[in-house]
């Protein structure tokens, strides 16, 4: 019993390893590809930055664009779930309703895009936003976001209004914020995304109200 | 006077050559960006296929991207033009009203797009569409295409809504339009084109309406 414990803990050990390891690779080629840019970083460099063999990369990656995307996907995971927190606790906590809900979920989004533009220039340079809308759609990690947006929109199903309709709406709204998003955080032009916000946020009202 | 009348039909003809020339180049590069793509597509290519010596490409045009972004501001501007015709015969015809009018414009350039998506594709791989907005914005050729819309959305202004409201919704619009052309007309995904028209239209309707 103790030897099977010891085991245990040694690939608990082993494990933390790799998984540190693996984080550092991802923090060094994001630093990498944001600074640098994709055509210009190596994956000698993003070794070298990790502080790693060059053949430890490949233990977990292909090549470069094989870390890009896991790196694009892990963030927008992650930015993702806290955007569903923040408005679950928003919509309990002030009873809103599905506008208000919808709303505050794509203002916490704006507002790291705001803050992060390096990951949304990163997005725009290299995946296209169809491949990126894809892979986000058919996630697994993502089922409880889906599942909120989902309990949000039942308002409108109860209310009659069938799931085809909700669903093009939808697909119109994430549409319209990330072409705003784009242009008016990354270009800044012909408006910033704090000029234009009152009459985005203004269409998103008038798109969901019945 | 005859002779200057000579000199006159002479310096037509070279005009009317030149002319030739210019235009057999600028078909010769559409078709070979459109199905080689632009980095398969050297002067050389182009030239030969417009049948005119490498040095004549020079009289004309700086380099390949210099004529890509002429073949682009011609035909965008070509197809701006014939939808405003188009446009402001229907609103005639019919005493259409503001938001028929801009919805028929939309359409048009829809309709287009959709039967020319080489256009298309070429648009979204090689420009930026921040850049080829303010291209369009900039243009003096198409001041009477702006000066149609002014027009239309004439009975917003009358009805007391300020410029800046106006100017914005029309920026929500085009982001809007554009990026739903490409998702749906290029990529086809989640919905083709004629799918989420009805949606759309009614999206813009939603916008418009005071």
């Amino acid at each position: 019993m103790e030897h099977a414990g010891d085991e245990d803990s040694k690939m608990n050990k082993i494990n933390a390893k790799k998984l540190l390891k693996r984080n550092k690779l991802y923090d060094a080629a994001y630093e990498l590809f944001t600074t640098k840019g994709m055509t210009e970083t190596v994956i000698e460099d993003i070794a070298k930055k990790a502080g790693v063999a060059k053949g430890t990369f490949y233990l977990y990656f292909k090549d470069k664009y094989d870390i890009l995307n896991k790196i694009i996907y892990r963030k927008s995971v992650t930015v993702l779930k806290q955007a569903m927190d923040a408005t679950e606790s928003k919509v309990k906590a002030e009873n809103a309703g599905m506008i208000d809900g919808v709303l505050f979920f794509i203002d916490y989004l704006i507002a790291y895009f705001k803050s992060n533009k390096k990951m949304l220039r990163l997005i725009h340079k290299n995946l296209s936003w169809g491949l990126y809308r894809k892979i986000l759609a058919d996630s697994d990690d993502l089922l409880e976001v889906k599942g909120m947006l989902q309990r949000l929109t039942d308002e409108y199903r109860t209310g009659g209004v069938n799931n085809d309709v909700i669903e093009k709406n939808m697909y119109i709204i994430i549409e319209l914020v990330s072409s705003i998003c784009y242009s008016s955080i990354i270009l800044e032009e012909p408006y910033t995304i704090d000029e234009i916000k009152p009459t985005l946020y203004k269409t998103i009202r008038k798109i969901l109200s019945k």
